[in-house]
């Protein structure tokens, strides 16, 4: 648990201007000042319609654990870092409260998935770490939940660890590709320390260490009876592979009355492989050995190999899942949104020079609304902190650029999404298990439409503003462009 | 650095069918085999002619410290792993040897970067670590250097921790791309852990804390005067950022003799953003004052930016980097190629159901043939073990593949690019200094050919085999395709 617990408690996973921005304001006459702070992302990977939220564990492990080393103040002195900041951070205690939507939940752009209330001094301080986190994990969710989807129904196995950009990717993003729905892994630690069950295959240097390939089977069967997957195309997969495998089954297996697992193909053209394969095994007299299928899968590929009539029961994905290789970037953002003076929330906004980077002013809810016939989820509303949605009766969505486009919405229930974590410091949340936010994970991907689901120009979920908060936001961005304008 | 070392130290990072071939072979009656296995890539990142080595420090913290916990023995133990094996585990005591390419090397596709020589129990075991360690690290040297050899002699800096793929990404990634050329990091651990020099800007909740743009710059020019650096595009970069940073700086910098450091443009159209932004630094009499550009850069966007005259004094790069988005995976790949049968060398080969899987057997030698007279990078050469290139007399290159396409160099000198790392499992190398990779990196880089080194379309760099090894892999194909012909 050392390995793994040390990935996420270390107060330094931080940036030069956390500490300097903390450090400045600390020692301003405005050091107390409440800051209010959101975490969001603004496109979904792989321009799919959604995300799903992960990493919440970790953030909480890390917000759980802040304490600075005498080592740590040590090098942040010698980065002129001032002392007062320097006492602070060695009697660091954390007082913020933190919301979230809990893990497994789909999640779309530009809406709070964390929500940070607390001295902005800490709140800033831990941006960095919080986004990591995040970002990490959820990245890795949504790409397995798109292979899960991709494949309708076979098992994804999770086999990344050598090509992870890190052990740390290699032990989350496992635990973030079980939330998104594949079932098994290949690594270790993920079992050792979250119970993902683990698999093994055979490994393509075992049958070149042996004289011939029939051998290097049996000795593998003899080995693992009840565990036996052989991997078929060291030499030749139809002439050599699968025939040695079925003598093999034949040789050792039957007569122990044991049956094989599976057999694995790692090359090749892999849909027809596998029809061919399917038909050698049925006439052999082996219909109930498995076909695991491996070697840069992604979701488009198992999308076409499924269309294609692959016989194919375990879709094992390794590269392009843990490092989401066509998307590798969950673009989570961690901006200020308002601050508190004299008891009153002063909402913030940042215009920047790009349309889609202007933020969401103030503290803020989110509801989500479900359709109560269909169980279907309809829309997303922020509102104001306080605001509530009366779901009984008619609420008007509007659009929050093309004001014009606008929806009335009946028979609904407004859920709130937003999760109270952190009540001034302490944790007062009972996290769920991992297997829990797995199905948890699965049931709320049933509330969505097909059309929000699927990979091509999926339909775009509604994220919408209260008419109080909308009016705020324009508000703020008449204020700071029109004083440009005229000045 | 414990946060660090436990990054690197867990035997457990590895995959179930690497133990599962390992306690089956030490449970067979070969199981002091003596294997031989390389680690190489196929193919660069970013259809690149080259890539940079990186990961060996971690590889050998890692070989260095290899001991299996009671709770890991007892968690397999749980998995079926043999008693025999899990007593050996629990003594284990590394043996291989271990031979590299040095860290900051340019390497090539399908020439062994690492070669491991030892039981075969062993070198299966670390495989996986192995794997993840190179390729992590590798990946992200080799998009460093992208990016520096697009900016042109302008400062490349890494900003990437917050889009890392996990905190063990965000240290050892910071780590890479300082061995790729950049020269500074955002990130604090770097800079404790490696002595890569941490650079601060401002954040954009800092100038958002404050009642104006202008009183939150003037605030951090008095808590930062030696080190002023503003974020000039919150609400709008040309007609209230600049303007207003010049004001605080003419306001607050320049009573106290100070200047300042720069500003950081961080969206809109940087390019004719930075080129006003000069034009009106310079009239306000701060020609000293960068300019620093961030906001989803890559090299593509540094070379168009470049050529189309930026006025840009460091390109911040993060999320681009960090993932090495655009080409997010380093394959490298683990195979044996050889066992040793009453002290003789038995070469071995997967011939895999794709043409470019299909390994290069043997123990071999990798040597760099530089030209005498420019210094410059002529071809990889793979020669069998022992053999080696005498490079007083014309030498012939040819094509593994195209055979009747020949060279023959003359006036080179060949040398060894394998050095010995482990010497029966002790560390027999003394690892150089960050920096000094570093600089050695960029030398290796000065060796190669600008037309290995372009972007689009880059000369593929020879790397060729002796006529003995050729004739050896040949040999093997015929052997195993033969057979399974007349089967």
């Amino acid at each position: 648990m050392d390995c793994v617990s040390n990935m996420t408690r270390s107060p330094m996973i931080t940036e030069f201007y956390e500490i300097a921005a903390a450090d400045g304001y600390f020692n301003s006459d405005k050091k107390d000042t409440v800051a209010y702070f959101d975490l969001f992302f603004r496109k979904a990977p792989d321009k799919g319609g959604f995300a799903i939220m992960a990493g919440l564990s970790q953030v909480i492990d890390y917000l759980k654990n802040i304490k600075f080393g005498s080592d740590d103040l040590e090098f942040l002195r010698g980065k002129g870092v001032s002392e007062e900041f320097l006492e602070y951070l060695k009697n660091f205690k954390f007082s913020c409260d933190v919301w979230a939507v809990p893990e497994g939940t789909p999640i779309f752009p530009n809406e709070p998935v964390i929500k940070v209330r607390g001295p902005f001094v800490q709140a800033q301080l831990i941006e960095t770490a919080l986004l990591m986190f995040i970002n990490q994990q959820s990245l890795i969710a949504t790409k397995a939940n798109r292979l899960v989807r991709a494949s309708h129904g076979t098992v994804v196995a999770e086999y990344g660890t050598r090509r992870a950009q890190g052990s740390s990717q290699a032990v989350f993003g496992a635990r973030a590709a079980h939330i998104g729905g594949c079932s098994v892994t290949s690594g270790i630690i993920p079992e050792k320390e979250f119970g993902i069950s683990g698999v093994s295959t055979m490994i393509h240097s075992w049958v070149q260490m042996f004289d011939s390939e029939y051998e290097a089977f049996c000795e593998y069967a003899k080995r693992y009876p009840d565990d036996c997957t052989v991997v078929v195309d060291t030499y030749d997969t139809i002439r050599s592979g699968i025939p040695n495998a079925i003598r093999a089954f034949n040789d050792v297996l039957v007569p122990m009355g044991k049956r094989p697992n599976s057999i694995r193909i790692d090359s090749g053209d892999i849909t027809y492989l596998s029809k061919k394969a399917r038909r050698m095994l049925d006439e052999a007299g082996f219909p109930d050995c498995d076909i695991m299928a491996s070697n840069s899968l992604d979701e488009f590929l198992i999308s076409d190999m499924v269309s294609q009539g692959a016989r194919v029961d375990c879709f094992i994905v390794g590269e392009r899942l843990i490092t989401s290789a066509s998307s590798p970037i969950f673009g989570g953002v961690y901006k200020l949104c308002a601050v508190e003076r004299d008891g009153e929330i002063i909402p913030k906004i940042n215009l920047s020079e790009n349309v889609s980077k202007i933020t969401i002013p103030s503290s803020k809810m989110l509801y989500r609304l479900f359709d109560m016939d269909s169980g279907k989820a309809i829309a997303d509303v922020l509102t104001l902190e306080g605001e509530s949605i009366d779901d009984s009766r008619p609420y008007v969505l509007f659009d929050p650029d093309y004001t014009w486009k606008r929806k009335e919405v009946e028979n609904f229930v407004a859920r709130p999404l937003l999760v109270k974590i952190f009540d001034n410091g302490e944790c007062v949340y009972d996290e769920p298990g991992l297997e829990q936010i797995r199905e948890y994970c699965s049931e709320q991907i049933d509330t969505l439409w097909d059309e929000v689901k699927r990979f091509e120009n999926p339909h775009k979920y509604y994220v919408d503003l209260s008419k109080e908060l909308w009016r705020i936001r324009n508000k703020l961005i008449e204020e700071h462009k029109g004083a440009i304008m005229i000045k």
